[in-house]
């Protein structure tokens, strides 16, 4: 029987009913300008400075150290640009990035950008399985790095990075440390201290929160050019009327994950077994990419050799399945996905690539739905 | 008997109802990430091009002329290091720019960055009403303006600037021209086309949209360099993944405000003179700073000779009256307006100056509790 699974968590996720409620009163009661003096301000001013502390809390960090963007690509923009340009600023050598070859656009694209603007850039390479390795960062860094960005769970493999040991290797040489945590934040534990981390990226609508709104984690002390430039909010770093609705939404969406974050992951790894275990039990041809990576649950990059990873999408599709063949911010394009060609996967194998990543609404029934109709498609190819 | 009145228009707005009920479905149910090739995507698509299409048809422009963006701050920011940039890239020694002296500080401090860069800039000077006129431009152009930035109503003054003659001119002199149109998209009639601007910005909570949602008309043909570097969203000009129920909620306020533009500015002109008149009848002493300027309808700068904004401001809040002092976003500062220096008002009214903005929610008995709260306040100083 048909049965309709959203197994595209990585490229989105539903919005927390939760976050909705808390959202609803600052868009339809209380709209005032956060910033105003007046007393009608002073309910979303309020809603505001909890939420900041309701995130700081979330990753173990003060509530002077998050400021609110549009989302995580903001997030990553404002990040590797603002510690470019403010080093730039200051006429600094030390200007340089590394970044990992296997980042989301979001890092990669705004890398890209700094270097035309003449900032020295190297990408790291990830090992086999799509884990970036600190002896790969001790071969590249130098004195003239100012950042170093890798990402704290890849969205495509789910591979987690070591990024307590990247960032202190980074920080004993002078350097910045960024992580991209768009796929970890709410997910997986974190905390900013222990990471060892200078900056760090998330975006509401990957973790139940709304889409429009993120944050970006600034450890105090360090020195960032502001990237939207105008009025003196969040400390005049970042410009624009505060999207109190969002904020409000995405600390709701972030406390109810962490809260349940030790469950949900019991659940997803009960979701992901039944899964495999189905595929395995049916017979279907696969290769995980991750290989033995330590992975953020629920996230699976499959291939099926033989196969398109496109033409595997739109069949499930037809039967209620919505899973991704790699990055939904890239789904127009049909070429084979930078992180499977960094980490050196067959070109067959890349070709035949699915994600399918589960999400918290997802039950054990899903993961066996999904799995029949993988081996249902691969037997009638 | 105590009233409470919203007279803080320009610095935000009520979200409209219907806004809101058109937002839920995206909010609530179809959570789908818009860039995905799925079937449950397909909605999510379709209301964005709707959306889009709506937005370009009321300000008379093509829907791939419209990107979304977080708000009128990024729009502005994108706008100016988007040109500036671009030209830069090219090597062009044409990339100066030219923005007016009473600029919303998203510009203004947009502008400084660019400087801080390389770019040669200037400002020009209002007349005393607050109105950046033709022979000012004139005067400073030159081959290497690559962008000239004049808001198009002020949000201090309200005062509406003569667009299409600045543009013209501009133009003729192969620059760029950009509009800063927060204040009017919604509340003026515009029609990019007689306008013959090049780039203009709008910012959906200033007419009844939610927070954290605008957009930057970008005319066909006009080559602007990303700004949020990442996926490949908005014709791959604006990355991060596309807030469809921001953006909904944008264009069904838009569509809204639009259509009942001309009874909205009638009732406001209605609304304004009962208030000025019974300022007047209850003696008050005030001046209006824009003097005979065209304005906005129910945007108000009025000076209190021997006043403190500040004060006039925290009394009329104790009445129920919210107003500004001056733009929302510098609300902190306590130092007088760069507007009210620029139009050169003598420091005695610059010191006693409140903004004043009805919107469409206001009635007569609103302006006329407000006149009466100030006659008060300024009799019992």
């Amino acid at each position: 029987m048909k049965r309709n699974v959203y197994a595209d968590n990585c490229a989105t996720t539903a919005l927390d009913p939760a976050a909705f409620e808390a959202m609803t009163p600052f868009l339809l009661g209380n709209y005032a300008n956060a910033s105003q003096p007046y007393a009608l301000a002073r309910a979303p001013k309020k809603a505001l400075a909890d939420a900041r502390e309701t995130i700081a809390d979330a990753i173990g960090a003060a509530p002077d150290e998050i400021y609110f963007t549009s989302g995580g690509t903001e997030s990553d923009n404002w990040a590797i640009k603002g510690v470019v340009g403010r080093q730039a600023g200051e006429g600094s050598r030390r200007r340089g990035v590394l970044a990992s070859a296997i980042e989301h656009h979001a890092v990669l694209r705004a890398v890209e950008s700094v270097r035309r603007l003449g900032a020295p850039v190297a990408y790291l390479a990830p090992d086999r399985r799509g884990v970036v390795r600190s002896e790969e960062l001790a071969r590249l860094i130098s004195d003239e790095v100012a950042l170093v960005s890798v990402m704290l769970v890849n969205n495509e493999l789910g591979a987690i990075q070591p990024i307590a040991a990247l960032a202190e290797l980074a920080r004993s040489r002078g350097a910045l440390f960024h992580t991209d945590a768009v796929q970890g934040v709410g997910h997986v534990p974190i905390d900013v201290k222990a990471l060892g981390v200078d900056l760090l990226s998330a975006s509401a609508h990957k973790f139940n929160g709304p889409k429009g709104v993120g944050f970006l984690y600034v450890r105090r002390g360090v020195e960032l050019a502001p990237f939207l430039d105008g009025g003196g909010q969040e400390r005049g770093l970042r410009a624009g009327t505060e999207n109190v609705a969002g904020v409000v939404g995405m600390a709701t969406a972030l406390q109810a994950n962490v809260a349940a974050l030790a469950s949900t992951q019991a659940a997803l790894a009960g979701v992901e077994t039944r899964f495999l275990s189905t595929l395995n039990a049916l017979g279907v041809v696969y290769a995980l990419n991750s290989g033995e990576a330590t992975r953020a649950p629920g996230v699976l990059s499959l291939a099926f050799p033989g196969f398109e990873g496109e033409a595997l999408l739109h069949r499930l599709d037809l039967l209620g399945v919505s899973v991704s063949t790699g990055s939904a911010c890239n789904s127009q394009e049909t070429e084979i996905s930078h992180v499977l060609k960094a980490i050196g996967a067959p070109d067959s194998l890349a070709r035949g690539t699915i994600r399918i990543s589960f999400g918290k609404q997802n039950t054990e029934e899903d993961a066996l739905y999904v799995a029949e109709c993988l081996a249902k498609i691969t037997r009638t190819r």
